[in-house]
């Protein structure tokens, strides 16, 4: 019995490992996005440099904790809720990594229109829809960690502002290319940014949904505000 | 002995069984682009509703094929070989979802697209590059089911032949947008179809990837064309 108990605090304690890679690679992904916004905002490649760099930190924390998941299953063989969220992480990780393609690609656009010049309200506009989305990735992980519901379902209710944000921004940038067609390059690294950002509150939604998942075993993708809401605590 | 060559046949049997559901997404998601590339030939917006439809079908095939794996997992207890190829399809069915997706985004842009009109060269440029998309698809499930490495290195070479091709598709939509700035809505319709296969072709990518790491157990993610060649028969 000593065994077994001295084996489960083994396993539990390799778990939290597991958490806590996922935490720390999270921070990381935040973090870029954090420094592609203050490079949108002081029109500075330095930051967006930066987060470029940390891109390879991200593609190998998804290896190394994937690894971590086949490990613990092969050696721990956990039962159903443990497996779950193994299955879980395995899912987190892929979301987390394509999340840290996004602003790479984000970061790789704002040192192109920091050359670019210009002092558009859309720097803003866009640094703020990196603001935002990197907040609610924090919300998204904050809800893994605690295995909220309540806090992952208010994720995915606010990617629906994001979506509004961005749906805002391109009516903008639409407008201003058919102004100022000569505009129209620079108009459109706008606009992959945004669509980038967009895509990381759709990953960030995927995490919440996947808490969700875990906790409720309900599948919340294609429900309605109102059915959400009700989820709510 | 014989008891457990049972279990082993059976074991076989119900990998055998997953494998054969990836396969049949994967068709289901094949076809979701196929008919999205014959409603931007025909301009007609039959075969894109049809595609909208499949989507619900893959969406459901995720939650099931990744419950089987759930089950496998925790009643099989399987080695290391085995569990690797549970955990890659856990990571696959995560992209053929996100492609059925992108399908279904290409799809209502087919439909917009179609009440539009016009004759622009544009729609079977996009068409092309579908299709091209598509059967870059079917090469990568088809690595996957013999686990072949050659076949999944072509596919990811194949990919930067889709870049190509996109990148040719967005310069030719951009200088049509400076041109025709009264039409720059109906080109960014394109653009974000255009898009959106080019994300496909990034998820074949990362399937065509999961089977490297699977049969060689190497990361090729971030590999240049001179590396990846050396891996072919």
């Amino acid at each position: 019995m000593q065994g077994r108990q001295h084996i489960s605090a083994q396993f539990a304690a390799e778990l939290d490992g597991i958490r806590s890679a996922v935490m720390e690679m999270g921070g990381k992904v935040e973090r870029q996005i954090m420094l592609a916004s203050e490079g949108l905002e002081s029109r500075d490649s330095g930051p967006a440099e930066e987060a470029i760099a940390i891109d390879r930190d991200i593609n190998r924390m998804e290896v190394e904790i994937d690894e971590q998941c086949a490990l613990i299953l092969a050696r721990r063989q956990p039962a159903a809720g443990d497996l779950r969220l193994i299955i879980s992480i395995i899912k987190l990780t892929t979301d987390l990594e394509r999340i840290g393609d996004e602003a790479s690609r984000v970061a790789r656009l704002v040192i192109k229109l920091a050359s670019a010049g210009g002092a558009d309200p859309i720097y803003l506009h866009t640094a703020k829809v990196a603001r935002h989305v990197s907040s609610m990735l924090r919300e998204a992980l904050d809800a893994f960690a605690r295995m909220s519901v309540s806090a992952a379902v208010r994720v995915v209710l606010s990617d629906k502002e994001i979506d509004e944000d961005y749906r805002n921004g391109l009516f903008k940038l639409t407008s201003a290319m058919q102004q100022r067609p000569e505009q129209v390059e620079k108009l459109l690294d706008h606009m992959w940014a945004l669509r980038s950002l967009e895509r990381i509150g759709d990953h960030a939604t995927n995490i919440a949904e996947q808490v969700v998942y875990l906790t409720r075993g309900v599948d919340i993708r294609h429900l309605g505000n109102e059915r959400l809401e009700n989820l709510l605590d």
